[in-house]
C-alpha cells in the first residue's frame, strides 16, 4: 500500500502544477500534503483492485477524494468553525498563511475536485456517476449536513443516537462514497454492499476517533489530546466508556471484515487497510 | 425578461426545497434571494433563446451559474475576506446567521451546482462540458485566482493593466462563462466568440461598478457609496477620471452589441439584457 500511497502524493502534487502559481494554491498544496493517511483513496482503489482491474487509470478519482476531504478540514479549522491551530502536528491553513486565504484554498479543493475527475477522460456515463456520488456524498445532504448538525448540537449533551446521526454524515458519508466510487468503476451492481461497509468503518472509525482523543498522547496524535473533555462534548467515549467503546469498535471492525467476506472479491487487498485502520494509534 | 426571471427564482426555491431542513439551506435561500439581478442565468438564457431553442429544460443549468456567484459573493463578505456587513441593502450572510453558517452556506452553493446540472439530465456529453465550463471559470485559474489577485493587490496603487487583469478573472471569467454556456447548449462553433462578448460585457461592468460606487445613492447601491475611496482603493475611477469611465463603458458595451451583430441569431434578445445593463443604477 505504501506505493499506492507514493503514487497518490505524487499525483496530487502533478494536478497542482497545471495551475497559475500562487498563495492559494500554495495553501492548497500544504494542507493536501500535510500528513493526510489518504484512508479515502486508498479504500477507492483497493476496491479496484479487488475486483483484479488496473487502479492506474483511476489514481486521479481517488486525488479528487482526497481534495474534498482536505477542503473539508481546512474550513472545519477556521476561526468561524472550529478554530483549531493544530492539525496532524503542523499549523492548520489559516495559522500557517491567512483566514482569506484558507476560504480561498478550501474553495478551491472543493472546486477543483469535480474538474479532476472530467479530465481523467473516463467514459461519460461513469464520470457523471462518480461526480454524483463524491457531490452528493459531500453537499447539504451530506458532509456539510453533518458539519451542520455538529454546530447545532456543541454544547449540548448528546444521546448515542444523536452523535451517530451526527458522524453518519460528517464522516460517513465520504468513506462510504469511497467505497462506493470504486465500486461504481469496478462493479456497479456491488454498490449498496460496498455503501453499507462504508458506513460501518465510518462508525468504527469515529468512535476509535474519540478513543484516541483520550488515550493518545499528542505526539502521535498531532494536536493536543483531551480537547474533546475540555471542550465538555459529548463523545461515544463520555456517553459508553472506554471499554465499551473498545469492544463495539472491534464488533464493527469485525462485522464490515465479514461484509467483505461476502463479496467475490480479492478479499486480502480490503482486509489489509482494515487491519491498518483498527491498529491505528493516530 | 421578468418572466423569466420570475422562472429562474421559482426555480431557485424549488431546487433547494429538496434537500434537508436546516439553518445552512435557509442561509443559502436567503443570500440567493436577496436581490441578485440575475445577469449570469439570463445572459445563459437568452443566447439560447436567440438561437430559437425553447430555454426551459435549460433553467435549472442557468440556476447552477446564480449558486456559483451567490457562493462567492458570501464567502468574500466573511470578516476574513472583505467583512462587509451589507449586500444589496440586506445583512450580509454571515452577519443574518453567522460566520460557520456562511462559510457552510457558500460550500453548500459552490457544492450543490454541479449537482443541479446532473439532475437536469441532458446528454451526457454536453452536461460534462457545461460542468467543465463552469468550474473552470470558477476555480483557481478563474473567479477564485481573481479573489487572490485581489487581496495581494490591496492597498496598492495599480496600473489599468493589473487591474483589467484582476477583473478579468473575479468578474469577467463567471459572464464570460454564462454566455460559453448558453452556446455549449445552442451552438457549440460559436463558443469562442461568445466568450469574447462576456469578457467586453464583464469589463463595461466592472468599470461601470466603479462609477456607480461613485455617482449612485446608498439606497440606489445597497451598500455604502464612495467605499472604494475610502478604502483607498485603485479603481478605473481614480485611475481614468469618471467621464473617461463612462465613454469606456459606452464604447465598450458598442463593441459587444457589434459582436452580438455578426452572429446569425435574434439579436434582440441579447440587445435587451445589454441595454438593461447599460442603463442601470445599482
Amino acid at each position: 500500500m505504501d506505493k499506492i500511497i507514493r503514487e497518490i502524493n505524487e499525483r496530487l502534487q502533478t494536478i497542482l502544477d497545471q495551475y497559475p502559481d500562487g498563495t492559494v494554491k500554495e495553501a492548497m498544496y500544504y494542507s493536501l500534503k500535510a500528513g493526510g493517511k489518504r484512508i479515502r483513496p486508498l479504500l477507492l482503489l483497493q476496491v479496484i483492485r479487488s475486483y483484479g482491474l488496473d487502479y492506474h487509470p483511476y489514481i486521479d478519482v481517488a486525488c479528487s477524494l482526497e481534495m474534498i476531504h482536505t477542503y473539508s478540514l481546512i474550513h472545519d479549522d477556521l476561526p468561524g468553525m472550529d478554530n483549531d491551530d493544530l492539525r496532524r502536528g503542523l499549523p492548520t491553513c489559516h495559522k500557517k498563511y491567512n483566514e482569506a486565504i484558507a476560504i480561498l484554498a478550501g474553495d478551491g479543493l472543493l472546486n477543483e475536485a469535480v474538474n479532476i475527475i472530467i479530465n481523467c477522460h473516463l467514459e461519460s456515463h461513469l464520470t457523471l456517476s462518480l461526480i454524483s456520488c463524491l457531490y452528493s456524498s459531500s453537499g447539504i445532504a451530506g458532509m456539510i449536513y453533518g458539519q451542520e448538525l455538529d454546530i447545532q448540537n456543541e454544547g449540548k449533551e448528546l444521546d448515542v443516537t444523536t452523535l451517530q446521526k451526527i458522524h453518519r454524515y460528517k464522516t460517513g458519508k465520504l468513506i462510504a462514497c469511497a467505497l462506493k466510487m470504486g465500486s461504481l468503476i469496478a462493479s456497479e451492481k456491488d454498490v449498496d454492499i460496498w455503501e453499507d461497509i462504508g458506513y460501518t468503518i465510518g462508525l468504527a472509525f469515529q468512535i476509535q476517533d474519540d478513543v484516541l482523543d483520550v488515550t493518545s498522547t499528542t505526539e502521535q496524535l498531532g494536536k493536543p489530546v483531551g480537547s474533546d473533555e475540555s471542550n465538555h462534548k459529548s463523545t461515544y467515549v463520555t456517553l459508553l466508556g472506554i471499554e465499551k467503546c473498545q469492544e463495539l469498535v472491534n464488533q464493527l471492525f469485525k462485522e464490515a471484515i465479514e461484509k467483505i467476506y461476502s463479496l467475490r472479491i480479492n478479499h486480502g487487498l480490503l482486509l489489509e487497510i482494515v487491519e491498518k485502520l483498527k491498529e491505528r494509534v493516530s
